[in-house]
């Protein structure tokens, strides 16, 4: 297709295309002229990729592109690789490997799970346990080994749903794995959170009576 | 205890407790000289609140003044003030009240709950369905089954430890009801998430053979 049928199809203004070309986010099309290319599927798809990246994920141009170069070329360790593109995701807590997260440790052996402080997620935790803690509001252990069991459970749905996790070491699946833990964490979390809300709001409606009509 | 007390035991440092006292976040305290106050154990909680409110919660000081009062002086109907002070909480979708929300009413329907646009989390989760849904991954009927119970769950979980829940008519029981809800949502969000980021990590792990040392 012409670029402006990728226009069209896509709903991405003309001017940011050309930003992504430039950029190198978006592969160049196939040369038809001097002055013209085409375009494939494989590009609608990306512009929608980078488009969930920079604008949902809300993610800098910066850090789109090494996950875009992920999910281009994962390298031999699919478990590294889907670590490293998840952990480009905000927040940013900042990862120290040396570091000492003794919040987060606790929580995560509590949990049986095992502690690797270069997991970006365990910095993550630690903050947000700290400043759960620190307005007041500690999360208490029966919290933690409710809350624990069902996002594990969601967890297991979710890699359950992953394109070919089976085939891990042919390299199209591994993109598809990549791309796929990539944007499922950063579109379904606000999904997540929402459903939380409605979720407080029946059951509390059950709870006081008389409260809703 | 001094104003310097409050300073050192809060962790607040003196410039930001005097903008708290002028914004009328932090009630004044008990005059003792013409140029002394003394302060309380109470104070000493409220700023642990304004903190996790301007701070983990990130709300402007506008919105923050907002939750207060309804935590000040919950109106009659403590299912509607929880609701209010939850919606103060980003992201901020903007509430149509006459909104058509087609992708978060067939998922609360779905799931068998109370469809009323008024619930800010019903804009949402509309929002966060529709940015999946562009990025080319819609959520699946299974996915919201699946999400929809753990989610229910832990819901169930955090209103039974919501303080006094049961003596909802009683207004002291009213706002701590309330502070509960706004601290609860703000400050174990982030925990959720990263708590589900570490549980994909474990599961693929276990999927991802020879991935995992």
């Amino acid at each position: 297709m012409r670029i402006s049928q990728l226009v069209e199809e896509s709903g991405v203004p003309l001017a940011t295309v050309k930003y992504y070309l430039r950029e190198g986010l978006l592969p160049p099309g196939t040369a038809t002229t001097a002055t013209q290319a085409d375009y494939s599927e494989q590009h609608l798809h990306r512009l929608r990729v980078i488009r969930a990246l920079t604008g949902a994920a809300g993610l800098p141009v910066q850090r789109a592109r090494a996950v875009l170069a992920l999910i281009d070329a994962p390298d031999g360790d699919l478990f590294e690789s889907l670590g490293r593109a998840v952990a480009a995701l905000p927040p940013y807590a900042g990862v120290d490997p040396d570091g000492d997260y003794p919040r987060a440790r606790a929580v995560i052996e509590r949990l049986g799970q095992l502690f690797d402080p270069q997991y970006a997620a365990v910095a993550q935790l630690e903050h947000a346990l700290k400043a759960a803690e620190d307005a007041g509001l500690p999360i208490s252990d029966e919290r933690i080994e409710a809350y624990g069991r069902h996002l594990h459970a969601i967890a297991e749905f979710d890699l359950g749903q992953m394109p070919s996790a089976a085939a891990a070491s042919d390299a199209a699946a591994g993109s598809a794995a990549i791309e796929y833990a990539v944007l499922g964490t950063a579109l379904y979390e606000p999904v997540i959170l929402a459903m939380r809300r409605l979720a407080h709001q029946d059951v509390a409606a059950g709870i006081l009576e008389g409260g809703h009509d």
